[in-house]
C-alpha cells in the first residue's frame, strides 16, 4: 500500500467539523501503525503538531470497574461543552494489551457526549504492551490538543498499573471511589491513593453517612500517605520556582476528597472548581510547567528503555543463546551475572 | 599488574581458617574490580563455585537507623555460632552509593562477633548503583555459601530502594521495628512491610505496652497489606508444587510479628524459631525453591538492563546527540517518543 498523505500538520489544526475529526481518527491510525515508513511519517507529524500542543488541560480519571468512570466523564463533558469547551476523550485499557480488545472501548458507554461535536471519544489502542499502549495515547492527545480540544480526559480502569502510566500522563490525576470502606486500602495498598490529586466519593446519593465517612478516612489517609508519595509533585525540575533554602514557600496543592453523584448531577460544578483550584495553584508555584518537563524526559527515557530491551531480545545471537542461559540460571548452574554479561556480549558481536 | 591467581574454586571450598579466609576476601576483591580481565577471571571462578552455594540459609534484616540492628545480629551471630553454625554478614548500604563511604561498614559495632573465627563479616562495597552494590553483594553471598557459611545474613539500613534489593536476594526478609506506633506507618507507605515475612519489635524492654499495642498495630497492618504484597511470596514459579486449580492448598506462611530485645537478650531463641519454621513452612510448600529460581532470573534481567542502559549512555553518537535531544524534549520542541526513537537509531547506526 503506498503511503498517501491526505493532510498536513497545518490542515489539521485549521480543518473543522467533520473534515477535521477525520483527519485527528487517521492521524491517530498513522501513530498507531507498527510499518517503519509510517512511523517516520506519524514522527514527521508529530514533530509539525508539537507546537500547537500543550494548551490544553490534562486530566487523568481511574477507579475501580463499577464505580461510575463512564456516567462522571459523560457528566463532566457534558458540562464543560456548556462551558465552550472542546473536549477530547482518550482511554487506556491494560486489559486490551493482553485480549486485543478493549473492555473501555465501547462508544455507546458515553451516548450523549459521543454525538456532540464538541467532542471527541477514542477508544484504547487495542494491542501492545502497556508501555506501548501509553506512549499511542500519549501521542493521541498531542493530536487532539494540536485539533484545539482544551480539555483532554485520559481514562483508565484501576486495575494494573495504568494508573501510574495516566499519572505520568496528565496534570492532575484523580481517582474515583466508592462510599465504602475497604476501597480506599485497596487503593493505599496498591499505591494508587499517594498518586491522587483529588479523590471523588461517587455515588455518594446512595448512602451519604457511608460517603462522609469514607470521606473522613480518605481525607486521613491522603495524609499519612499522599503528601510526599508522588515524585512528580514532590519535586520541582528546575530552580526558578522556589525550594531554595529558606525562600518563602509558594502555595503547595494539598489532595482533598469530595463527595459527587454523576448519575443524579450533582457536585460536578463542585468537582471542575476543584480542577480549576488546582490549576491555579499549580501554575503559580510552578508546578505544573515542572510536571509536565518531568513527564516529558520520564517518557523519552522509558521509551528508550523499552526500545532496548526489544533490539535486544529480537538479536539473533542473544535469542540462540536465551532460552539456554535462563535455563541454566534457573537450574543454579551458571551465575546470574555471568549469564547477563555473556548475553550482552553476544549482542555486542564480541561472544 | 599481572593477574595474579593464588587460589582456585577448590582451595576456598577446601580451605579453613586463616588462609580460607584470605581466599574469601581476596576473591570478594576480585568480584569488586571494575577491570575487565579481573571480572571474566572472576565471572569463571563464580561459575566454578556455584555447585558449592545454595546452601545456606539467606536472611535479610533492615530497620531504620537506632533501631538496632548492628546490636541484634551480633546477637543473632553469637547464637548461632553456639549452636554450631557458621555465619556470613553482609552489608548493603545505600548511602555508599553515593558517598563512596559505608556508614554500616564499621566492623567494631559487631565487637565480639566480628573476633569469631567462626563468623565473616564484610561491610557494605564503597561504589556504584545500588543495582552495582546490590550484584557484588549477591556474588559474595555465593562466595561465602562456597567457603562453607550455613548462615547468611544480608542487612541494610531501612532507606532508600535496598530494601527491595535485600529482600530480592534472600530466602527470608526480617523487619526490625521500634516500639512506636508512627514507624510502621512509614513502613507501610514506603511498601516496605509487604516486603516483611517476620516483623521484630525491637528494644520491646523499653516499653513494653507500646510494644504489645505495636504488636498488635503491625499484625493487623500486615492482615492488609502484607499478604498479597510481594510477588515473590505470592507466586509459585514452576508447576509441581500445587496451585493447580482445586488441588489441595498447602501451608502458607503467614507473616509474623514478635517482640525481641536484643540489648538484654531476650527473644533470640524465639526469633530463631520463627526463622526455622518459615524455612520449614517455605521448603515444604516449594516456595524457597520457587523463590530462589525467580531471583535468579530477575536478577539476570536486572543486570541485562542495566548493561544496556550503560552501553547506551556511553554510545558515542547517543552521547553526541542526547543533550540537545534532552534540551529539546525538556522544551516541548520534539515529542519525546520521537527523540527516543532518533537516539535508538544513533545507536544502531540508522542515524
Amino acid at each position: 500500500m503506498p503511503l498517501r498523505t491526505p493532510f498536513t500538520a497545518e490542515a489539521l489544526v485549521t480543518s473543522e467539523g467533520p473534515a477535521q475529526r477525520r483527519a485527528i481518527a487517521k492521524t491517530i491510525t498513522l501513530l498507531e501503525s507498527t510499518r517503519a515508513d509510517h512511523r517516520a511519517q506519524a514522527d514527521e507529524l508529530l514533530t509539525a503538531l508539537l507546537p500547537h500542543t500543550g494548551k490544553s488541560f490534562r486530566l487523568g480519571i481511574s477507579g475501580v470497574p463499577g464505580v461510575g468512570k463512564s456516567t462522571f466523564i459523560e457528566a463532566l463533558g457534558l458540562y464543560l461543552i456548556g462551558r465552550g469547551h472542546r473536549v477530547a476523550v482518550l482511554t487506556i485499557d491494560p486489559s486490551s494489551t493482553v485480549s486485543g480488545g478493549s473492555i473501555l472501548g465501547d462508544k455507546t458507554r458515553m451516548e450523549k457526549l459521543s454525538i456532540d461535536e464538541r467532542a471527541y471519544i477514542r477508544p484504547s489502542p487495542s494491542s501492545g504492551t502497556l508501555g506501548g499502549v501509553a506512549e499511542k495515547t500519549r501521542e493521541a492527545m498531542l493530536v487532539c490538543e494540536a485539533a484545539g480540544y482544551d480539555i483532554v480526559i485520559v481514562e483508565t480502569v484501576g486495575v494494573g498499573q495504568s494508573e501510574t502510566a495516566v499519572s505520568g500522563m496528565t496534570d492532575m490525576f484523580v481517582l474515583l471511589q466508592l462510599p465504602n470502606a475497604g476501597d480506599d486500602l485497596q487503593a493505599i495498598k496498591k499505591g494508587v491513593m499517594e498518586l491522587a490529586d483529588l479523590v471523588v466519593i461517587n455515588k455518594a446519593d446512595l448512602d451519604k453517612d457511608a460517603a462522609t465517612r469514607a470521606q473522613a478516612q480518605i481525607t486521613s489517609a491522603l495524609r499519612l500517605f499522599g503528601h510526599h508519595g508522588n515524585p512528580a509533585h514532590a519535586h520541582v525540575v528546575h530552580g526558578s520556582h522556589g525550594g531554595h533554602g529558606t525562600a518563602a514557600p509558594e502555595a503547595q496543592w494539598q489532595p482533598k476528597v469530595i463527595q459527587l453523584s454523576a448519575l443524579v448531577g450533582t457536585g460536578v460544578d463542585a468537582f471542575w472548581d476543584a480542577v480549576l483550584e488546582f490549576k491555579s495553584v499549580q501554575t503559580a508555584n510552578g508546578r505544573l510547567a515542572a510536571r509536565r518537563e518531568k513527564q516529558a524526559l520520564a517518557w523519552m527515557w522509558e521509551r528508550i528503555d523499552a526500545g532496548l530491551k526489544q533490539a535486544f531480545r529480537q538479536h539473533p545471537a542473544v535469542r540462540e543463546l536465551l532460552p539456554q542461559a535462563i535455563a541454566q540460571v534457573a537450574a543454579g548452574t551458571l551465575p546470574a551475572s555471568t549469564a547477563a554479561r555473556n548475553l550482552l556480549a553476544s549482542q555486542a558481536g564480541q561472544a
